[in-house]
């Protein structure tokens, strides 16, 4: 495995979280119009469907000046029975510099241990998420200046959200605080768990989860309207959020379920934000996974 | 909206018309190798099948040097009931400067209201369909030099084409005639129609559309041989049009169906003609979009 | 038809393949940063799944610095009926510099003679798959130096293979011999026959090909476990090869199918080395194929 790869945010140590952070704060500005300074060629395996992450990953190649190839299991040798292994060593072997890979798989880069270009995980099934994650944290370092005693609410289905799981994990490394909440079976009670109200109260950043309802939903054996009334943010309880707190989700929304479709571009909303910020977050990760060191420990 | 969005054929005046058509013009001569200035990146959104309109938009905006991405429904976030405003507002978000849409809403850029950048429609449900009228007023003005006085020959299933809607529009600006002419149940017998014999005579262009043989054939209760004979351009029909009149096409064409198969690259077709000059029109209208003046209003 | 296409292995004389060996190898060293002086526009058309095949010629396309269209018989126009021919114009016509095209159809090229622009043929029915083709040559050509009186071997569903065709009609041209071997109804019992085991000790280089399992397996009533141990290359076989023959699949590989999975990344394979020779054979054919003389015949 190439020491470059981005596979769980719990292999990074604070230092490199920061590093990252830091290449990414520098791509909105000094360094906005950073380039590979030789041909790059990167290809996006998207075994799963994704418009956000995939076009995103996109979009910070492109700015990077790399050439992308996207690469989808249909019309693919996957149809004819071909192993993850052999793909990604296919693409290795006819010149690409590295993959970004979204599967179903939990954790399917075990199998790819004998590949040595960088491989960025995009997700792996209900698991890690990174870049998901450093973009979170970019959008609360951004706002706040500092994750020490910051005040995390997550709300929705946790026990099924790699969004949820990551970013414990990172506030834990970083000395930021998380809290949880939702719908029973959908959340611990534990020491981490809030009633909806409280979490929304407490939270410097209240971060709405999504459902999927044509899943869950009829399981629940709830309304959409009944869910946003129970468990989603409406416009009341966004009144109770903190003067300062904002409001963030790893999107694609539901209107109207998980909050109510007026608060998605309200100004305490950081959701296109984060899209914005994701960008960012993957122009620092993929010029990494390439073996740039991090801009400011550039040697002049 | 952004005011350079290209939505309607009928949101244009003549001087902006006339504007694309010479930029497009000189797309083809003086300025065939110009590129945009600085790193741009746009996105092809195609919720419908077409090869024309979609790679001759992408070989547009390779010839111009930007990035390029497409987006299909196929496994994308609106296979989890993401809103068409929603998408268009993550690539808004994520770093595109520009998006191409076809989309089988009628006037679905009514939804797009709050996007920033600007929107290029490539085809709305039975509705618009713009940069195809831009390339057949192209094909015409390069022919003959002007639009007054010029008579159009519109023959086929007029009733369901966006082309028939959009060119009888543009002509009605610019000063030119059309007049109508196919099936009965696909035509108005107002004062705009012409028996087919007629109509093939009085053009001093003649264009067929496709006839959707699959969808409509059945329904006519009518043979694909007999559709030629009685609503198509046979052999013995061309041979009525006047000297120095021309075929035009927007394609995909039904070979023996709506025209001889002999007919599509004879002498006096334009059908690949107007294909080329898409591409022409298509850079004119993307460099328009992303805010450049036009070639001959240019700052010395 | 464009001179410059390459449709078939047989169309080409002794000289211009060793023309385009020796940029293939120029390509791996002295020119490896070789590109296009001028922009330049290619479309990979596959009408079939293909992963390796597509993706080489795209790297291969990046790597020359042209711009890369992908296109899909899926959302196209294609679903639409459009014939093959009236694609292919279309991209013409649109400014594409070169296609490159897979159709299940064989020598579906027969219908595009008045195609202007070079065709690259990355694959036809059961037909001709001349860059496979070439990638083969390229690597026995590294191995041995030469191909006077290199022993191919290929084993397995001969019958259905557009590889095993190929390279016999080459290795004839170049002085090379080869012998068949695979199942009963697979392989002609002619002079080239040999039985599996004399085949594996034969070689210099043992090509073993894809049983398609899915489709053959149950009509031999055979188990994939009976195929490797009747029919594929187990360890005991490779032991029986010589000591420098090689192992050779045109690949995607069925593990523990036509041979054991350990060999794949075995010392003596060149399966991952074949991959990368043939995006060094696809940068030579499409160099070719815009019309660059061999680098070996540039003037000074």
């Amino acid at each position: 495995m190439n020491a470059n790869s981005l596979l769980r945010i719990s292999d990074l140590s604070k230092e490199t979280i920061f590093d990252i952070l830091h290449d990414a704060l520098a791509f909105s500005c000094s360094q906005k119009d950073w380039r590979f300074p030789k041909p790059t060629l990167v290809a996006n395996l998207f075994f799963e469907p994704s418009t956000r992450t995939h076009f995103s990953f996109a979009s910070a190649q492109h700015q990077l000046g790399a050439r992308v190839e996207n690469f989808s299991a249909q019309g693919s040798s996957i149809e004819k029975g071909e192993t993850l292994y052999d793909t990604v060593k296919t693409f290795e072997a006819i010149g690409y510099d590295a993959v970004v890979i979204r599967h179903s798989k939990d954790e399917y880069f075990e199998d790819l241990k004998s590949v040595n270009i960088p491989i960025l995980n995009a997700g792996d099934g209900c698991g890690n998420h990174p870049t998901q994650c450093l973009l979170d944290l970019l959008t609360i370092y951004q706002e706040f200046g500092k994750f020490e005693g910051i005040k995390l609410s997550v709300i929705g289905d946790v026990k099924h959200s790699r969004v949820a799981k990551s970013i414990k994990e990172a506030m834990d490394i970083l000395g930021g605080e998380v809290r949880f909440s939702g719908p029973d079976g959908y959340v611990e009670h534990d020491e981490f768990y809030l009633p909806i109200d409280e979490a929304v109260k407490w939270g410097d950043a209240v971060m709405m989860l999504r459902i999927q309802h044509e899943r869950h939903g009829s399981a629940m054996q709830m309304s959409k309207e009944e869910y946003l009334e129970k468990f989603g943010l409406t416009k009341e309880r966004a009144a109770m959020m903190q003067p300062h707190a904002i409001i963030m989700h790893p999107a694609p929304v539901n209107r109207g379920v998980e909050i109510d479709s007026d608060l998605v571009e309200a100004p305490q909303s950081r959701i296109f934000k984060q899209m914005s910020n994701g960008v960012l977050v993957r122009k620092a990760v993929t010029r990494r996974a390439l073996g740039y060191k991090p801009f400011d420990q550039e040697e002049a």
